[in-house]
C-alpha cells in the first residue's frame, strides 16, 4: 500500500485501497471508484472506462449544449444512479481491506483483555496475550465516589496477571494521568516489577506517584519516544504521538500476523497545541494504509458534536485574563494538566506576578514540568504557598492551586470558606476555574461557588470564558481517528458503557461499518484475534475482574464496604447478655447511628424480650455460651427489619 | 398612580412615575424623560420643552440640508450628551418611587424571615411577622444528598414558630411541589394545625402528602384563587398567578403601610402554556404601579441567559415523538410536573396506547390531575403497572414512570438493570427522559444510561430533543419580573447562594439598582421593614434555624448523622473486657467496617495492651466496673487516631 491511499481516503473515495488481485474487482466496483473522483491507475483501467463512457449514452452531452440554454436534468438515465455506490459499504470495506493482503506466516491466537476502563471513566488497564507473552497497557486507578465510604482509590482486580506474572514482558504507559499510571504503587510489586516503558514526562509522573509507597529503585522504566520500536516477546511494538490534556502521550501499535492492533490512548487532534507537538496525521494514515486489523479508540467525548478545540485557545484566553486582571488571582486547575500549568506560570511571570503553589500534586508536577523544560521561568517566580501570599501586593500575586473540584481539604475550598491559614480572600480577588466539574463533584463545586459569592470575589469559569477545554476528542475527532486508521475491526474503549455504545453507533452510521465487527468489550471479557478474525471472548473465557478498594496504600476487603454501607445507613446496636445459671439476668443495649438513640424506646424492650425467649428455648449448658451470639444477632436483626425495613447490624455479646 | 406607568416603563422610560410633587422635578430630569420617548403630560411641561428646543440650537437643522448632502454629526453640541441621562439611576428610582407617595397611618416594624431556601435549592419556607401576627409561606423539604446517610428528607428547624404558634394566622402555599409543601407532614402538627391557604391543585397535592403521616381531618386547607383577598391579622393579602413547571401556582402580595411586599414563588413567564393560564403581566404591572416596597424573586435560573422556553414547546415535541415511535415507549419524568404528565397521557391515548403508571407519586398525581380536569382520558387508557404491560403489543403500550434521576428503586432503574418483574426491555423500545439530571444525581443517571445502552434501547433525552424545559425563569424572565414589580428594595430568594448573588448582580447591572437596597438574606436572618426603610436583621436578631433530619416520618437527632459518618468512614471496634478479682483476664475484639478486619492484626495487640495497662493503673474495686468503659473507649480511639489518623469508634464493654 502506498501513501496515495491517504489522498484517496481524504478525497472521499473511502476504503477501496489498491487491491493486488485485480481479477476480484467486479465491474460495478470500478465504476464507483471512478465516480468518486480519483483517476484510474492503469492503462487497462483507463480503456475500460472510456468504453463505459461511450456505452452510458453520454449524459453530459444530453443536458448540455451551446449558448445560455439551461441544462435539463430531467429524464436523465444513469447506470450509476444507486447513491450507495458512491459510499464504501461494509461489504466492500471488508473485501478490499489492506489486512487482506498481509501474508500471515504464523497463525497465533491473540487475546486482548481489558481489566478496567470499560465500565467507567478511569481505572484504565488492559493486556494482550500471545502464547507465553503478555504485554500490559497502563495501570490506572479511579477515585472513589460517595458510595465508596472511606476508600482512597479503586484499582482493577489483577489476580489473573499475578498468576501469570512470569509471562509479563512489559508494562507500557500511554500518558501520565492517574487514571493510567495511578495504580502502579499497588500493582507493580504484585506483578514482580516488570520492565515499564514510558515517554519522558510519563516516566517522571509515574515515578513521582510510586515513590511514596514503593522502593523506586526496583522500578525499571525504559524511556521511549513516538519513534521507538520494541520487541516484547512475540510482540513487535511501535508508537504514534497523540494529543491530550497532558503532553508527551502515545498511542500504541502492536504488529501481528493479521495486521496491526492499535490503542489510541486518550486522544484529541490538536493541530497547533501550545504545549506539545501536533498530532501526526501522516503517521496515522501510514499505519492505516499498512493494515489495521483492530483499532481501540477512546470514547470519552464521542457523544459530543464537532471537534474539540485546541489547548492553545485556552492558554491564549488565560494569558489575556491574567494580563488584564488587577487584583490578586487565584487559579484552580488540574495539576495533571502539566502543559497548561506551565504556560500559566509563564504568563503570570510576564505579568509581573509571583506564583504561589498550593497542593502537593501541583508542586510536584510543576517541579517535573520545569525539569523537563515544559516551563521556563525564574526561580523566584515560583514560591511555595505561605503567609507571604497574603501579604504581598495583590497585583503581584497569583495563587495556583488544586481544588477546582471542591475537594474538602484543597486550598481553594479553605480560602473560600475563610479558614485558610495564609490567605484571606476579598472582593477585589479574581478566582479562575480552569476546569469543569467532573460528574459527581457538582455539589462540592457549588458549595465553593456559594462561599466565593458571599465574599464577593470575581469568578471566571468555563461557562463564560475559554478557561478549559477537554483533552478528549469529540465526535469529529473520533471519526478522523477511525478514518485514518481504517481498521477491519473496531472496539471503542475508555468511557462509560453508554459513551462506548454511542461511539460504536457513530462509526457504524458514518462509515457504513458492519455492526458485527464493532465490539463492546467488558472488563475481563475482551477479544480473541485468530486466523478466523476477531470474536468476543465467551463468558467462560473471561478473566476474573472487579474493583479493588485501596485504603492507606493497601487493599481493603469487599466486606469492609458492605459493613460500612449498613453502618452508614442504619447504624449498629450492641447488646450485652449477662446470664447466671442458664437464665438471662440482664440485657444492656448500646446504639450508635441507630434511628432511636433513646434506649427507653419500645424497640429495645422488644429486643430484650426476643433475646430472653430465644435463650430460654435454646440454652444448652453443655455448649460454650458464645455459640449463642450469632443466632441472637440474627433474630434481633430480623426483628428490626420487620419493624422498620432497615438492616441495622446487631452485635450480641454474651 | 395610573396604569400609564406600565406603558412608560415598557417604552424604556423606566422608573420615573408621575410624581405628585412637581416642584421636586429638576430641569435635567424632565429633559431625560422627554428624550426617552413618552410625550409630555401637562401644558406647563409642553411649554418648557418647546423653550428648551429653541435654546438647544436646533441640532436637526444644523446637520441637515436640501438634496443628497450627507449630514454631518461632527461638532454637534447637545445639552443632553450625558448617556446616563437616558437611564434611570439609583437616585432617581428612589426619589420618584411610587411607595414614596403612599401615606402610612401606622408605622409598624415588620420582619421577613426565611427559614429555608436561602442556602439551597429546596426546603422553601419563610414567615412574616407584624406585632402578634405571623403568616407562614410554604413548608418545604429538601431530599438528602449522599452525605445525609440513611435520612429520608431534610426540613427547616421551626423551633421559633413552635414557640410562637399562638401568633400564626395562617400558612400560605404557593404551589404543590415537595420543596414547598413536602415538609407539611412533619410541621403542621407541631404548629398546632394553623389554617392553610392553597389553590385547588396545590391543596390536593398538599393533602395527598400529609395523609400518610397525619390525621388529615385536622388539616384545614382553605381554597384560594389568584383573585382571592385575605385578611390574616394585620396582613391584607392578595395573589397573582405565575407559571412554573406545575399549574395553579401563585405569587403573594402582602399589603403594608409602606407598600406591598411580594413573593414571586417559583416562576417563569409562559405566554402560551399548554397546561395552565398564561402569566398575568397586567396584574403584575398594576401591583408594581401601586408601589412595591420589597420584591422577593426566585433566583434558581437567574444565571442562565435568555428567556425560559414555554412548556408548550415540550409538550408539542413529546406529542410528536409519541406519534412517530413504533415500539414500546417508556417515559420517565417528574411526577410533580402534573400538567405535563396529563398532556402526555392524552397524547398517548391519541396514539392508541394504553398508559401503564409506575411509581406511587406518579399514580397519585395522575389521579389528582384527572380529578381536577388537568387530564381528560378514558378510564381504560390508564392502568397500574402490571405484567400486562410486558405482554401487550409494544406499539400499544406507554409506560409512564418515575426514575428520571436514576433513583435506586424506581421502575426505570429496575427495567434498565433487567430486574423488573413485569417488563423486559429490548432494542425495539424507546426510552424518553422528559427531565434533566438534578445536580448530584448525574452518576445515578449515567448508570441507567449504561444499562439502556447495553440493551440497545433508543434513548431520547433533552440533549438532542425538546423533552424538558425548566420551570424557573432565566435572566430575561427575572428582569421582566423585576421590571413589572419595580420594587424599592429587592431580595433574591430560592437558590444556592451564588445564584442569588448572581440574581442581585443581574438586577444591579440592568436597572442601575442601588446595591444597598438589594439584600442577600440568610436562613434565619431576614429583613426588618419599618418607617426608616428596610435593613438586614442583625445576627443577634436572627432566629434559630438549621437542617432537621427526618427518617421514617420523625426527626432524627444531629448525633445520629455524626455517628453514622464515623461508622461509614472508619467502622467500629467492639472490645469486651473480662476481669477477675481486679485484673484483666481476657480482652476480645470484634470489628465491623474497620480497615483491618483480621483480628490478628498488630493493632489489636496494641489495643489489648493499652486496655490492660489502663486497667492496672486505674481499677478501683470500690467503684462500679462500668465507669471504666468510657475512659477505655477514649484511650483506644486515641491510639487508633495516632496510628492511622482515622476516627474509628471503639465501644468497650466490661
Amino acid at each position: 500500500m502506498s501513501d496515495n491511499k491517504l489522498d484517496k481516503w481524504l478525497s472521499g473515495e473511502g476504503l477501496m485501497g489498491t487491491p493486488k488481485k485485480k481479477a476480484s474487482l467486479p465491474k460495478k466496483e470500478t465504476e464507483s471508484r471512478n465516480k468518486s473522483g480519483t483517476g484510474p491507475k492503469t492503462r487497462a483501467e483507463k480503456k475500460k472506462i472510456s468504453e463505459q463512457k461511450k456505452s452510458s449514452g453520454g449524459n453530459k452531452r444530453k443536458g448540455g449544449g451551446r449558448g445560455f440554454k439551461r441544462p435539463s436534468f430531467e429524464n436523465v438515465k444513469s447506470t450509476n444512479n444507486d447513491p450507495t455506490l458512491h459510499r464504501p459499504t461494509a461489504e466492500k470495506r471488508d473485501k478490499f481491506h489492506p489486512t487482506n493482503f498481509i501474508k500471515a506466516n504464523k497463525k497465533p491466537s491473540i487475546r486482548i483483555v481489558p481489566l478496567g476502563g470499560m465500565e467507567q471513566v478511569g481505572m484504565n488497564m488492559m493486556f494482550l496475550e500471545w502464547d507465553d507473552d503478555i504485554v500490559v497497557i497502563d495501570t490506572g486507578l479511579v477515585f472513589p465516589s460517595a458510595e465508596h465510604l472511606g476508600v482512597d482509590a479503586l484499582v482493577p482486580d489483577i489476580s489473573y496477571l499475578i498468576k501469570n506474572k512470569h509471562k509479563i514482558r512489559g508494562v507500557i504507559y500511554t500518558h501520565g494521568h492517574l487514571d493510567h499510571v495511578g495504580g502502579a504503587p499497588y500493582m507493580l510489586k504484585e506483578l514482580g516489577f516488570p520492565p515499564c516503558y514510558a515517554t519522558r514526562l510519563t516516566k517522571e509522573l509515574l515515578l513521582s506517584q510510586t515513590d511514596e509507597w514503593l522502593d523506586n529503585k526496583k522500578i525499571k522504566v525504559n524511556e521511549i519516544t513516538p519513534k521507538s520500536k520494541l520487541q516484547l516477546g512475540n510482540f513487535s511494538i511501535e508508537f504514534f504521538h497523540i494529543n491530550h490534556s497532558i503532553p508527551d502521550g502515545v498511542g500504541i501499535v502492536f504488529n501481528t500476523p493479521y495486521g496491526a492492533i492499535t490503542h489510541s490512548s486518550d486522544f484529541k487532534f490538536d493541530y497547533n497545541p501550545s504545549d506539545d507537538q501536533p498530532s501526526d496525521l501522516g503517521r496515522l494514515a501510514q499505519i492505516g494504509s499498512k493494515g489495521v486489523v483492530l483499532a481501540m479508540n477512546d470514547s470519552t467525548n464521542a457523544l459530543h458534536a464537532g471537534h474539540t478545540p485546541s489547548e492553545r485557545v485556552i492558554e491564549d484566553a488565560l494569558e489575556e485574563i491574567i494580563k488584564k486582571t488587577e487584583g490578586r488571582i487565584v487559579m484552580a486547575t488540574f495539576a495533571s494538566n502539566v502543559g497548561r500549568v506551565g504556560k500559566v506560570v509563564e504568563a503570570a511571570e510576564r505579568a509581573g506576578r509571583t506564583v504561589y503553589l498550593s497542593g502537593r500534586s501541583m508542586e510536584r508536577n510543576i517541579g517535573i514540568a520545569r525539569k523537563l523544560n515544559y516551563l521556563k521561568c525564574k526561580d523566584r517566580t515560583l514560591q511555595r504557598m505561605s503567609a507571604r501570599a497574603g501579604k504581598e501586593h495583590p497585583s503581584k500575586v497569583m495563587i495556583l492551586c488544586t481544588g477546582s473540584q471542591g475537594e474538602e481539604l484543597a486550598a481553594l475550598t479553605r480560602m473560600a470558606a475563610g479558614v485558610h491559614r495564609d490567605v484571606k480572600l476579598d472582593r477585589e480577588d479574581t478566582i479562575i476555574f480552569s476546569s469543569s466539574p467532573i460528574p459527581g463533584n457538582e455539589m462540592a463545586v457549588v458549595s465553593v461557588l456559594n462561599n466565593l459569592a458571599e465574599i464577593g470575589c470575581k469568578v471566571i469559569d468555563n461557562k463564560g470564558y475559554n478557561t478549559h477545554v477537554s483533552g478528549h476528542g469529540n465526535a469529529e475527532d473520533c471519526k478522523l481517528m477511525f478514518g485514518l486508521l481504517n481498521p477491519k475491526y473496531f472496539a471503542p474503549i475508555h468511557g462509560e458503557v453508554y459513551m462506548r455504545h454511542g461511539h460504536r453507533k457513530l462509526i457504524m452510521d458514518n462509515f457504513d461499518f458492519d455492526p458485527k465487527k464493532a465490539f463492546i468489550m467488558k472488563n475481563g471479557q475482551g477479544l480473541v484475534l485468530d486466523s478466523k478474525g476477531i470474536r468476543m471472548m465467551t463468558e467462560r473465557e473471561a478473566v476474573r475482574t472487579g474493583d479493588v478498594f485501596v485504603q492507606l496504600g493497601q487493599k481493603a476487603p469487599e466486606k469492609l464496604l458492605s459493613d460500612r454501607r449498613n453502618l452508614a445507613e442504619y447504624g449498629i446496636i450492641m447488646a450485652r447478655v449477662d446470664h447466671q445459671k442458664g437464665s438471662v439476668k440482664n440485657v444492656t443495649f448500646r446504639a450508635r447511628g441507630f434511628l432511636y438513640m433513646d434506649l427507653n424506646h419500645e424497640i429495645f424492650k422488644l429486643l430484650d424480650n426476643e433475646i430472653r425467649q430465644y435463650w430460654t428455648r435454646n440454652y444448652d449448658p453443655a455448649r460454650p455460651e458464645n455459640v449463642m451470639e450469632k443466632p441472637l444477632s440474627q433474630i434481633c436483626q430480623k426483628l428490626i427489619y420487620q419493624k422498620f425495613r432497615k438492616e441495622t447490624i446487631v452485635e450480641v455479646v454474651v
